[in-house]
């Protein structure tokens, strides 16, 4: 089934498109969000999300443990996964090794049966970082998109709203 | 008329695009500069964009109201708009309600007699920022972005100077 | 003969994406790395590049005098120049000229005989920098990439290893 990839900046409008994706797939469709409600900052964004999605997703709360998720809930609607930037940023401060990680996913996603939708982020269009650890993120996040642009079907680059077809 | 919206980032030709659609509508263009001339960086930028467009533009400088601005403007010839991340940047600086401001535009623009072209800029595809000004500033920039190229006839990406057609 | 711009963000995949090119041309590459290996993060960097690249490349380091080693290269098979971005970071750390630099380059460009590839860096698509010497990077940056794209006979934006063309 098909594997997308909605790449794209801050506020350009990649959930939505994404969430649009996701519907249009039969059957109830699954949300599977990275993020976890740490901070008064990250909880409006979420429920935000929620509020705009409306109340008809499964969701999941999936911090670090995405082919395991993936797994249990294959067979259904299509899954959502918002975002993988933010599972990466999970990853490296759980000091999980992150390239494995990347690897494993991208060896699990041709295998699901169910459609999976992935949001992510662009972060290396600006000036190089000062400080080392926003380098390193942003490399593994460089990294991370293309190896999981390479093993998807369809990859949407979005800006201002508006989707560009990578692949 | 038209309504076309030119994103980009720093110094990638955006301006020079815009004003060469501007210029491709009949009847003397009208340049509103969103920009103050309040120091000398801002100062000699205004001075390169306004020697590079030539001397037979209309020119003003509207800081805040947009809306007004285009309401009074409209039936001559097309209105470039350079640029919106600054009348952003102002309308918070002034403490106005930046997102019934942006809505107030959204609304504004297809009723418009004359074509208006925009300017807008990318700035959320770098790190998130440190400081929690920056991060609401970029939220802010892709609502904005998103909102009015939901309502804009043309948008173009812009990169090395080069147009990529979104919409 | 073809000059080729390939511009990106950090880990985009640009490097690999203008290796491609460069070897899709008959005889043995030239391979022209801007960056000279100052610290442990660069050689690191430059070591990963030449290990994907394999042995069969010429290599020259010229951190500078770009157009005197593209003219002393012409005639055999592709050059790969690697990258612009650092090239201009060099110019200004040597208190070059940056601005007749790029415009020498751009003049040289077309009378080349062997393919060139050149890659670049999009670093202005984040919020504005803090400080002033990154702002004066960026801006720069910008128009490099504006004027080299003038010149070149195509212009690639690679995003999450995919290229797009611009040109």
């Amino acid at each position: 089934m098909a594997v997308i990839l909605i790449t794209g900046g801050a506020r350009s409008g990649k959930s939505r498109r994404a969430e649009l994706r996701a519907r249009s797939f039969p059957e109830r469709p699954v949300y599977i969000a990275t993020a976890e409600a740490l901070d008064a900052e990250m909880d409006e964004r979420i429920a935000k999300h929620r509020a705009r999605r409306g109340g008809d997703w499964i969701e999941r709360e999936v911090p670090l443990d995405l082919v395991t998720a993936l797994s249990e809930t294959d067979g259904g609607g299509a899954r959502l996964v918002d975002c993988l930037t933010l599972w990466l940023s999970n990853l490296l401060h759980a000091e999980r090794d992150w390239s494995e990680e990347v690897t494993r996913l991208a060896d699990a996603l041709p295998r699901q049966h169910s459609p999976v939708v992935l949001v992510t982020n662009e972060v290396g269009l600006g000036i190089v970082p000062d400080n080392a650890l926003a380098r390193t993120f942003r490399d593994a996040a460089g990294i991370m998109n293309q190896t999981i642009a390479g093993v998807a079907d369809e990859v949407e680059f979005v800006v201002a709203g508006l989707p560009m077809k990578l692949k």
